[in-house]
């Protein structure tokens, strides 16, 4: 039985790992922290969990995550970076689920999200978790740094066009619309019902922190510069994240479908539809699964790849608990591969 | 390894139907008729199921369904009706969710259901598939006639204060409400997102269907007559139906919160919720979960009961699941143990 | 032309009173007061006025205020009770859309809004809002208290009943449901889309402040003492109230359809449905309208009445304009008479 | 006062336009024909319009329809055409809301509309009815072939790229959201809310109606060749059109911003927002505007261009009585200046 422990459970990454790990058969939860709800039990602020969790948020101890084999950290930026070095320093693995740890450079980060990076000396050694990219290195890491949500799709949705050089890298467009769950469960006007309900708008056109690790991904999937033009949309559903991504074509020629079938075959959570299909975000909501679909409009040289997944599975807690799954020898799919519900 | 059929699986019960008995662990789905979609990969129809269940609709062959253990009907009433007698005659066991064999007395039947009752002589064996009222019944049934989604929130709501003779029978009502998915899969503009989006009515107010499940299974449960009030509304939601019951109290000295919490205290699907708190449809989307409040408004004579289910779940395919465990020996809760989708 | 000011108006109420006000042919908005908000272009902050109103919020000045024909007060309940009296008498009449004047019995009023009421001696003279009981006075009033969204549905659906006394007033209930708006604008986890999408709950069972306003004119109407269940639930839209409201006949021989499309035969905004029609919230939404619905299920004792109106109009800023126009000799459906949006 | 006929209003687009009509000054609503729908009042089918439309649908009759100043065709694709050379013959001037004379190329529209064209002689006369391009022509026109919903908001927002040629024709792409109420009023197992809600997905990408259109109105502006890739999504919301467009701009000097302030500045119902702002969809809900952003993220060469319309209202009906104000030299907002219902 493993024995993880949860820094930072009271937003919906939070509460989005607890049902996951609750469900998987191999993991035992010691602990999760909160500094804000100690002593609260979990399932008063997440009813969803009554009778199927005993336990309380606590004030964050050391020694107590430093007993656990697996620490997940679910917090805001900057939190991982203070505490990882003396949990990896106890041996503990850690799998952040924060966006600390996913941009090699320093400066950048830095730039995007307004602070001092807590902990560069780790950067280097932490593994980027996207498993369908970095599956080896996800094996034997110690501190894995788990991809944000819309640069999951999109850097799946361009893989296969990449790794083969078959698109013009400068012209990458990505127009992406997430559900509000993306948002974080904050008390904030803009995100009530009554504002988003029934309304749709992008967001963050001048700039996402996104995009940096979505295009430091890219780079290293074509092996050379890109540029990305990224634009994000807010749907007024709780979940799910769809990427719409159009690329220029250096060759017509590619049989596109193949391509991606068979760059994917052997994926367990990224399923390709047949020819013609188009995904929708509810027949992958609550799972891990990200579908994908490839079309060439009016068979011009344009390319659309179609992407759809639940942003906070395998954009978030799902995309965790398959790492740690790589990270402990566990089956890949273990505790993750069930249905969604539908309708 | 128990082997079941379905009969008629493209609705929103057999979609849903489907994804437990996959999850299920003692289960394996051995065929699913539907003379509609014969020949269709139900992966097809319900793309949630894509990668979980290979799988075709078929003809329904009685040597096929014959060679279950178990055939659940997911069918438009006056069909199970037709074919359960020889299946039973095959020594199969059959757990019906419509609402074939729901009511005892015919002419009743008749006269809401607008047809002749094909079976009229099964009638009288079958059970009523309410666990929480008639549990070793079902465990030695041959026929089970599942609950309406909207009888199994009343019900379990007024149980605790029939059985003990609390409340006025003569004054009963039951003021619910119903997502979208209780009116099927069927294309009807009424039930189109533009027509249902952002709105909130009753219907039904003249006479549903369902009140005279109703009332039969209040009259057994207080073993006398009783007269319900019953206004359905309609949620523009997809799952959850929530009852809000009020009954005139003819002893306001009881402890109705000690009374709830006692009578559901061994209960695996029904949650009694800590005094005060009151039940989201949400937090018990997806499950087998019913929760239930219970309040004196004012201190008055007045109970008013909350009850909260997922009624495509316990008011329908869950409670079917629930069923079959029961009649096969398993554990009760087997392959419905799980938390909700939160948010 | 009226001129006008508004008290506080960043919230929902003051928004939809804004838009009202924009299209009435005989008003000009003079003046709208925030603390919060004071510099900031209207429009800024209620990007659906862009183009229609050229207007900044400001500071509350007296001087401004007193120059105009009427004051609306769409403020928290407390702020009205201390500026209203320098308005009366500089000659100003008001409008409070608050709760601060409409509870006659101090006490009460206390007990329910947890301070002490600043102004308890203009509380007997403010008439209260509703124009289908009070229309009279309303015209000549310096002092208008609007009834609150809830109980202006239950007043209006009880009315005929209780006028001609036909039903027991010891045992009225009313099983209410309102769209998020009618919590307001304001920044709370519990109102995000991700908590409230999808789903619907009750609150306030155990006590809500519209319910002594709502016994207050329930015991006008009927002339002695009435008992009132009222439980109110949360729909996940964004606009609408729904009443249900169910008594008992003490006389099963009256023809209910006759006695409501004569009690509101002309009402310029109680809509009464023909025999066997239900109100949908959306076929008046953004709308003055109250549409309302009577039936006697199963031919028994109990009458069920349905009501629907807009919590933020009929519920609040279109009953305002409705006062208002009564209360300057206008036509009262002036600027208020305009078909909903659908779909 | 101008009489008005409509031919097929049972959809939304018809129920749109009776009312915008309901609230002209200027207009008489003389007949609206269904044939499915002969003889039912027009409230009955549409709730909304109870109380402000006394009016029944009947059979077309020629003879009625030739006494009106102005017919609306709100009738599926091949209807108008077999009608209008009989109008225009009797002096009466017609608006189409249908695609049968939006496409000047006739192989064209019978390729992609599956149909032999009923009438190609009038192909030629017809005006394309988008004011911000043709306004003089429209004004003239016996014959006004309104645009689709998703070709005015591409059009709109590509414009001023177009007209001054800076980007490069061959690199459109046109990633655009549409409310289902863009599906129209028809029975559809897809278009249920079970179906939709809580979910996105794009559609049409391998072809899509509009895309000729588009085309031909680009090219027409561009005075040259275009190449536009356009993906379609369907939003889970009644209303409301979001195109979010991108080109790569030939010079990076040129100031955006004021390029679309400037070409717009006369324009009644183009709304430019301010620098950095996003339109929502909700903000124009139920009007004629038409919101716009320009953006050139990371100040690299592409163009993003965000627009945000109501389909029914500047995507279809609203535009139509733009269309009929300008035809009948009424002023071109007349009945169509109001502000958007928000929340």
């Amino acid at each position: 039985m493993l024995e993880v422990g949860i820094v930072g459970g009271t937003g919906y990454t939070g509460v989005e790992l607890l049902r996951l790990l609750i469900g998987h058969p191999d993991v035992a939860i010691r602990v999760i922290t909160s500094r804000g709800e100690a002593g609260t039990p979990v399932a008063d602020l997440f009813p969803s969990l009554r009778g199927h969790l005993d336990l309380n948020f606590t004030d964050p101890d050391p020694a107590v995550l430093a007993a656990c084999d697996l620490v997940f950290f679910a917090t805001p930026h900057g939190v991982a970076q203070s505490q990882v070095p003396a949990l990896l320093e106890a041996g503990v693995r850690v799998v952040d689920l924060s966006a600390d740890f996913r941009i090699r450079d320093i400066a950048t980060w830095e730039q995007w999200y307004g602070q001092d990076h807590g902990c560069p000396e780790l950067v280097g050694e932490a593994v980027y978790g996207l498993p369908e990219v970095h599956r080896e290195a996800i094996r034997t890491a110690r501190l894995v740094a788990c991809p944000g949500c819309y640069p999951t799709g999109v850097q799946l949705g361009f893989l296969p066009l990449l790794e083969r050089g078959l698109v013009d890298t400068g012209d990458l467009i990505a127009s992406c619309a997430s559900g509000a769950s993306g948002a974080g469960r904050q008390a904030k006007v803009d995100n009530l019902l009554t504002e988003l309900s029934g309304s749709f708008k992008a967001y963050g056109v001048g700039g996402h922190r996104h995009l940096p690790e979505m295009e430091q991904g890219l780079r290293d999937i074509a092996g050379g510069d890109v540029s990305l033009t990224f634009v994000p949309h807010l749907l007024p559903i709780v979940r799910g994240i769809h990427c719409t991504l159009y690329g220029t074509l250096k060759d017509t020629g590619v049989d596109l479908q193949a391509l991606y079938e068979e760059r994917f075959a052997d994926e367990p959570f990224v399923d390709v539809l047949p020819e013609g299909a188009m995904p929708q975000t509810r027949t992958v909501r609550g799972t891990n699964s990200c579908r994908i679909s490839v079309f060439r409009p009016q068979a011009r040289d344009k390319v659309v790849v179609l992407v759809a997944e639940d942003n906070l599975v395998k954009g978030a807690s799902g995309q965790a608990v398959q790492a740690m799954n790589l990270m402990f020898g566990l089956p890949e799919a273990r505790g993750l591969d069930y249905p969604a519900l539908l309708p």
